[in-house]
C-alpha cells in the first residue's frame, strides 16, 4: 500500500511574524483560502485516501491538524514532543507505519511546499512509487532549475535507470549544498543538475534499514519507542526517547550516503515558499509593483508588499520593502534582506520579546 | 494687565497616526513627560499667573484641555465650535478679554511649540509687552535663522524703532511665504529676514481695531457673538456665527497688511516641531543613528525613527525611513517624505478609512 507521511512540524521563522511559534508556516493563508497543509493534504487526494495520508508534527500543533486536517484519521496523526530534525521524524513515521505494513511505500513531504501543476506532480509521483515499490532504491523528485537559485540544495544526476510509465528515472551523482551565484550559474548551465525538492518515496523497511545502516543511534531509539507502541509508557518513552535522538537531516543523515537513489525529474511548478519575497510571484500587484493584504494606503509607493491584520498601514514614498503587521509584532524589512528573518528572530530572544515569536 | 492666549485648536496631521483628530498634536507627549500643551503652560507661569492665560480650541477637546492644564481656570477655556484660521480665534479670544479689560495686552502663541531656552525667550516676551503696552503696535518676536528653511514664513525687518529692556525692536518691512531654497538661502545670507514664529503681542483694542479695518465681516461676526455672552442664547449664537465667519490666518488677514508692527528678535531655540524629522534633533539617537521610542529591535537598520504604541517593531535592512504605529494605524515613511502626510491622510479619507485620522 502507498502512504504520504506530510511533515508539518516546522517553525517557519522566515514567515514571521505571521508565523509564530504556536502558528508555523504550515497552517497559514499564504496563498489562497486553503492553508498551505490543506492544500498539501488536497494535492494527495488525486493519489490515495485521506486513511493512507500521516501527517508528523509537533504535539502541540495538535489541535490545528485536527482541525485543518478532518478528513486525516486522528490516529494517522504522529506527534513529535520535540523537533529533532527530518531524520528522526520520517524514522518515527516508518516505524508507525511498520507496524501493519512493513512493505508499504511511504511518500514523504514537506507540508509547506507550492505546486502549480498539481496533475503533473502526482503523474511523476506515481512513477515514484512505482520506481520504490520494489524496495530497492530511495527515490527523490529532483526539480528542473530555471534559473541559479542559490537557496535550494541541488541533485547531481547520473545515468539513466529506467523510464516508468512515461517518466524518467536518473541514478543520483551527488546532493549538493547551497551554492554561492557563480556555482548556481554553472549548475544551472550543466544541465544535470536538479534541486533538491525534500520530496521523498521509499518503502518503510528500506529506509528503516539505512537509518540502521547510516544512524544506528537514531536506529536504536526508534526500535525502543516501536517497543512501546500501544502500552501505557508510550508517551512518556517517546518524550524520553525522542528527546535524546540525533538530531539531523534526512539528507544529511542518509541520502547523502546511500548509494541506491534514484532521482525523478520534475517541472510542475514547485517552490518551497522560503521567505516573504518568495510569495511575490503569485501575487497580483499594481502598476507601481505594490500587493496589499489588507487594508491600507500606498502612497509614492513602489514594489512593496504589505500585509496587515488589525491596523491600517500607510506607506509613503518608500520602495522595495516588505511590511507585516502579526498579531503582536509588526515587521518592516527591506527586500534584500527577506532571507535573514532568523536575525529579527535572535535580536527579539536577546532583547527579551519571545512572546513575539 | 498681560494675558496669554494659547491657540491649541490644530489638527497637527503631520504627527499622524500618533495626533488623532481626537487628540491633536498640542496634547501629545512628543518631547518628554510633559505635553506641547503642558509646556507651553509652564513656560508662560514663569511671566503670568494661571489666572491670566487664556486656552482657545475645539469644542471637542475641552475635557483634554481641562486634564492637561488644571491650572487655568475653566472659564478661560475658550472653545471654538469649529475651526476658523487664526484671525477668527484670535478675533474671539480678544473680545472674550475685552468684556472685563479692553486695554489688556495679549500674548498669542501656538500650543505645540518647542522653545529651547525658556528664560531668554521670557526676556524678549517681556519686552515685547512693553512694547506692545502703549497699544501702538502689533508685536511679533522673530527667529534668528540658522539654516535656510523652506518650511517657515519670513519677516525682513526695517529700521530700529527702540530698544527695549536690552531687546531691539525692529519695524517690519514685509511678510513672505515659505520660500524656495533657492530664496529660503538668500534671507538667510541678507541678514534682515527672521522667521515668522507665530508668536504676537498686541492689545486687545488695538488688534480688534485692525480686525475691524481690515476684516469688517470677521469683525461683525464678534460683536455679534460678543453680544450674547452670558446669555442663554450663547452657544447657538456662537456655533450660527462662528461657523460662517471667514476662514483666513491672523498673518494673511491682518499682520500682512497692518503697518505698524514691530518685531522682535529672539534666539531662543524655537521650533514649530512641525513634522515627525523635527523631532529628530531632540532625541538621543544610537551609533547607527537610529532612535526608538517603545518596544522594538532595529537590526541592519540606519537613520531611522521608530515609535511605538502596543505592537512590537522589528525593521531589518532598512534606513532613513519614520515608522510610527498608532492605535489604530501603522506609518512607514520615507524621512524626506516627512513633510507629505497630508497626503496620506488625503488617500485615508478617500479609500474610507476615516476612523484612524
Amino acid at each position: 500500500m502507498t502512504y504520504a507521511v506530510i511533515m508539518a512540524g516546522g517553525r517557519g521563522e522566515r514567515f514571521w511574524p505571521k508565523s509564530l511559534q504556536e502558528l508555523p508556516k504550515q497552517f497559514l493563508h499564504l496563498l489562497g483560502d486553503r492553508t498551505m497543509l490543506q492544500k498539501t493534504v488536497d494535492r494527495l487526494k488525486r493519489l490515495i485516501e485521506p486513511e493512507q495520508i500521516y501527517i508528523i508534527t509537533g504535539k502541540v500543533y495538535y489541535d490545528i491538524v485536527l482541525d485543518q486536517a478532518p478528513e486525516v484519521p486522528k490516529e494517522n496523526i504522529i506527534l513529535e514532543p520535540v523537533g529533532r530534525d527530518t531524520a528522526a521524524a520520517i524514522g518515527l513515521a516508518a516505524v508507525v507505519i511498520s507496524r501493519s505494513d512493513p512493505e508499504g511505500v511511504l511518500i514523504v513531504l514537506p507540508a509547506d511546499h507550492y505546486i502549480a501543476d498539481e496533475e503533473h506532480f502526482c503523474e511523476v509521483l506515481k512513477s515514484a512509487v512505482a520506481a520504490a515499490a520494489p524496495g530497492t532504491h530511495l527515490v527523490t523528485l529532483g526539480i528542473t532549475p530555471n534559473h541559479p537559485e542559490t537557496g535550494f540544495g541541488y541533485i547531481a544526476h547520473g545515468r539513466l535507470h529506467d523510464i516508468i510509465e512515461g517518466n524518467p528515472a536518473y541514478t543520483v551523482d551527488r546532493f549538493t549544498e547551497k551554492p554561492d551565484y557563480r556555482r548556481a550559474l554553472e549548475y544551472l548551465a550543466n544541465g544535470n543538475y536538479y534541486w533538491n525538492s525534500g520530496i521523498f518515496v521509499w518503502r518503510a523497511d528500506l529506509i528503516l534499514r539505512l537509518i540502521k545502516q547510516h544512524l544506528p543511534e537514531l536506529h536504536a531509539g526508534l526500535l525502543q519507542i516501536a517497543g512501546a507502541f500501544g502500552t501505557e509508557g508510550y508517551e512518556s518513552t517517546l518524550l524520553k526517547i525522542f528527546t535524546d535522538l540525533p538530531k539531523i537531516s534526512i539528507d544529511y543523515g542518509v541520502m547523502e550516503k546511500a548509494g541506491n537513489v534514484l532521482v525523478l525529474p520534475g517541472n510542475f511548478g514547485w517552490d518551497d515558499v522560503g521567505s516573504w519575497t518568495a510569495l511575490e510571484s503569485y501575487k497580483e500587484k499594481d502598476e507601481q509593483g505594490n500587493y496589499l493584504e489588507g487594508r491600507g494606503v500606498l502612497v509614492d509607493t513602489n514594489n512593496t508588499l504589505v500585509f496587515t491584520s488589525d491596523k491600517v498601514v500607510a506607506t509613503l514614498g518608500v520602495e522595495d520593502l516588505i511590511v507585516v503587521e502579526g498579531r503582536d509584532s509588526i515587521l518592516i524589512c527591506h527586500k534584500e534582506h527577506a532571507q535573514e528573518i532568523k536575525k529579527v528572530i535572535i535580536a527579539l530572544q536577546e532583547q527579551g520579546y519571545e512572546e513575539v515569536l
